[in-house]
């Protein structure tokens, strides 16, 4: 029944030869993989504005030459990327240039910070996602946190049902949101250059509430640097295009690249030209919008665009995450789960993985963008600075035809983004981004333990130091039975122990007095030709007592040999039916288990089903 | 680690013979058994107020005689359960009288009454108490729901260390109200007596929105009666008491109901004279507090008294609720997991399953007191009914000295509430009585398919039947090991298996191509005599191919011996490593158990574990 379920919402399984044949054309994947990236000017425009508004007019006026430094920075990024994407037909993450090139330690922390950078994005583009359409419905605006969890569950359902659905699914948002918000911005643009000028600001000028220092800009500067964040999508998901890949996905950047930067530039020019401001339940870009086009029908088109491309966006980390884990899980960082193949040919443990904590983060931070963003950048700019750094080395290694021009543009962008991750990491330390390079740290730990316990696990079971005889002979073994009654399981459990073993006895824990002389009497009125314990329970434990006499009887015998256990188990009809019984039998093979023998011959679980039919 | 975390919230367990001795003084039990029925005027009050309200002056002139005739109504019902006390010295709930006068179906719809009952209990004394503490500080009103999942949480964790505790820490509150609330409205009355009119009401005149009909004064006595909710606590709760038990109860039981008519009369009545009335954010009895004395810390206290005992009021249902559960479970209709005594010898399935209903309701119902008081009184007032009309069958059946009078008594408490349940169910159905009658129905319903469920199994497990010999004789058995490699764990298995049976052989599920070959290289390596089978999976499940060649296997053989299998499963140091590691093991072992088999012998399942050391 719990596959029937599953097939309904996933879709039914897919033979693993399909694999390889799962790939996305360019268009495609420029859904698939930009819309991190391109709609992240809904919540960078945000924070520069933000950052801004506090030191009044003077400080807005600020906001073009910020942008126009980010875009510069954008270009530099761009470029090192390109030469990533080449350089890593089978998909150069920042993990794998990291660790290739700067060592394992070096990737692994690259590693840790995609792994918080994914996460945050889908957070932060699902709240901004609920504040865009919260700007047009003020009706919404208190259920946001709702929107967003709302949308995080359909999200992970079409990610778990595969890669195709996924890409069909997320194309059209992205082309409607560029075909509705270019336009836009190309009528702001005529509006402006035709010579509309300002309309009288009905009520609002921003008041300087602090004066505008270095540490302010610098501070503005930083936030507005999530703009670039997504950039790194295209360079992980290499093997996805179409063959030839490096090349269909150096194409499928440079586009997304231009287009990123028409988008971010142009908005932030019009809200300055403009002179935008928005409500005070209301984002800049909606003020924009509706500054442009009035509150009628083309707005709302606009903001539920802008919505659906966030959400596409989060998507962009339901594309990544899994596969950067399961890269970890392979390379025994992460636990090995994360590299299954799930029915739908996706790391399905990676996506329910990702939906939680972001899931959780949504929830903790009550759904506000503003307060996930200084979390943000570090990640996100510290595996750009490792993946730049490894690609000098690369390069340096490599030595081929036109090495050093290569190495040198690889090295602008690694020396451009460490400066950004400086100034992230100083200015935005207190705000949030501490809890960020704290986790960083602890999951670096996580990372290693993990390593570790898997290469104990391999030496303890390995074969190489087994002295001969491989195998061992075991003695017939003596039988011990925990009975519940006097019943058909009991019989057939009885029956195989006599077929095993000369030595069986049944035990029975007494949880109220008197049960005992009359499960005895049962026994002799059945004449079962095998000796029946009964053991009291003080506590109304029936594993104690059990354990107990276990541990008894093998030091009587004092041989190495573990008396073994054959526990009759009746199984319901359906498995409803167990919710309506006490579950002994299972307790009792639990706590066998996992109670740790380290000699001699182990104690041997033997369980003897009985099924009821009804 | 689970078990010492267990033992510091709940405590150490206590052994069974404990049990006897946990009894309450009557100043305990009385704190312990009449909160919920003290405390119902918190509500009731509120209920009449909001039913009148609408009906303007006119309608609320009517407060005063509804209340006199619920106070009748209360003294018809306190006769009734005094009698009921004496009757039923081992505890005389609504199910047991109805149960061995009127039947076991009429006993189980005054169960499912009780069940009901309890819970709602429960979740109206949590959100009335929230609203009593956000009475007094506004800026908790929005966190109502909050406040209320606290204290639940609380209580649950109270309750789960045991009776005694319950009864010291109940006790205080219950006093406290007692000593602050009696002479508060001493006070109001001397107020009025001394001649104090009204003051000039501060611009609230209450206007009629409706028309005084017949139908709203039903109504709102309806409401009214959830007054008397709580009564039946004391009579299911005789055993508690200490010797002479039914004599103790009794008297704790006149007293109740006397204090539960000074303070029900006596607010309503002030609340009338003084013409009090509440702000948006507040309950009647916190306006008539304010009234009374002010702003200040009289009356914070007061309302924090109030709050605190409308908490031990929910109290009461954690005292009752896993009572009545545990009953019904012995008698098969419910779950036998709710009849378990826990480490501290109280029903902790009970206590917790109470817990997570009452939870569910209060979020669900976003907190509201007045939403959830519709679905409230239908089951108190039916388990009423029943309950009374069983003593009349009691006393009829008996026929000892005074029995007539004893009937006639019994009688009139039977017709009396069996009216209330009547005007009840029309009043309030369609605000949501419909959902209480729809559930009992349901739950009847599940409780007699629980019962023959268990008869089923009863039925199906019995020895009268079977055919001699009663044991069976077990051919040896044909083994299939599954195997994840080649290792310690492996080797363990093959070496027990081949201890039993001559007919082994070990199974590789293939889950990328390749991975066999190198299995079988490996097996030859170290030359194990067991044939070795690669079986492919192409949806990479290693379950389904697994059961599939054991299903063949059984074909080929067609003796009716099902081929047993032995599992290596290697079990890690420490539980959480568990984490780390695909449970394939484990999925084994339950897809084998859950596979009905229904013929000839068993699947046996046999477990050999081994223990890594780190």
């Amino acid at each position: 029944m719990w596959d029937k379920i599953k097939h309904f919402i996933v879709g039914p399984p897919l033979p693993t030869q399909q694999y390889a044949y799962r790939r996305l054309s360019k268009i495609r994947a420029l859904a698939a993989f930009s819309p991190d990236a391109l709609s992240s000017i809904a919540y960078a425009n945000q924070e520069i504005y933000l950052g801004l508004v506090v030191a009044g007019s003077v400080g807005l006026s600020y906001s073009l030459p910020i942008a126009s430094a980010i875009i510069v920075l954008l270009a530099i990024v761009t470029v090192s990327y390109f030469q990533t994407i080449h350089a890593y037909p089978s998909g150069g993450g920042s993990y794998t240039v990291a660790r290739e090139n700067l060592g394992s330690i070096t990737g692994l922390v690259a590693a840790t910070a995609l792994i918080i950078d994914y996460t945050l994005t889908a957070a932060v583009s699902l709240t901004a996602g609920a504040e865009a359409i919260a700007s047009a419905f003020p009706q919404l605006w208190s259920f946001r946190v709702h929107i967003s969890i709302l949308v995080l569950f359909a999200i992970t359902i079409i990610n778990l049902r595969g890669l195709r659905e996924t890409g069909t699914c997320m194309a059209i948002p992205v082309y409607l949101f560029l075909f509705t918000y270019l336009p836009m911005l190309a009528y702001g643009a005529v509006k402006v250059v035709i010579g509309e000028r300002p309309l009288p600001t009905t009520g609002f000028t921003p008041q300087a509430t602090q004066p505008l220092t270095l540490f302010l800009l610098l501070h503005t500067f930083s936030t507005g640097c999530t703009a670039l964040t997504g950039i790194e999508a295209i360079s992980n998901g290499v093997p996805a295009f179409h063959h030839p890949e490096s090349k269909n996905a150096a194409r499928t950047l440079v586009i997304m690249a231009m287009l990123m930067g028409v988008l971010f530039l142009g908005s932030i020019w019009l809200t300055d030209a403009l002179d935008v401001a928005p409500g005070p339940q209301e984002t800049i870009l909606s003020a924009l919008a509706r500054r442009l086009l009035g509150s009628g029908p083309c707005y709302l088109a606009i903001q539920s665009f802008t919505m659906l491309i966030l959400v596409v966006a989060a998507n962009t980390s339901f594309a990544d995450f899994p596969r950067v884990a399961a890269i970890l899980a392979n390379d025994h960082f992460l636990p090995h789960q994360l590299a299954n193949l799930g029915d739908r040919l996706v790391f399905t443990n990676g996506i329910i993985l990702l939906a939680l904590v972001t899931g959780a983060l949504i929830v903790g931070f009550a759904g506000v963008t503003h307060a996930l963003i200084p979390l943000f950048a570090v990640g996100a700019f510290l595996a750009y600075t490792l993946s730049q750094l490894g690609m000098v080395v690369h390069w340096w290694r490599e030595r081929g035809r036109g090495w050093v021009l290569k190495a040198i543009l690889n090295g602008i962008g690694a020396s451009a983004t460490a400066i950004i991750l400086f100034i992230v990491s100083i200015s935005k330390f207190l705000e949030g981004a501490w809890v960020t390079i704290l986790l960083m740290q602890i999951l670096l730990i996580g990372f290693l333990r993990i390593r570790s316990h898997y290469r104990d696990v391999i030496e303890q079971l390995s074969l190489r130091d087994v002295p001969p005889p491989l195998l061992k002979r075991f003695p017939p073994l003596r039988v011990v039975i925990p009975i519940a009654g006097v019943n058909r399981a009991t019989i057939d459990a009885i029956s195989y122990a006599k077929s095993i073993s000369n030595d069986v006895r049944a035990v029975y824990v007494e949880l109220s007095p008197g049960e005992g002389r009359r499960i005895q009497e049962e026994w002799q009125r059945y004449q079962i030709d095998v000796p029946l314990v009964v053991l009291p329970s003080p506590y109304r434990s029936i594993v104690g007592p059990f354990l107990e006499y276990l541990d008894e009887l093998d030091r009587k015998y004092d041989d190495g040999q573990l008396a073994a256990v054959v526990l009759p188990e009746w199984v319901p009809a359906r498995w409803w039916h167990s919710l309506l019984h006490n579950q002994t039998a299972r307790l009792i093979k639990d706590a066998l288990l996992y109670r740790r023998r380290h000699h001699g011959f182990q104690r041997v679980i033997i369980d003897v089903p009985y099924h009821l039919q009804r």
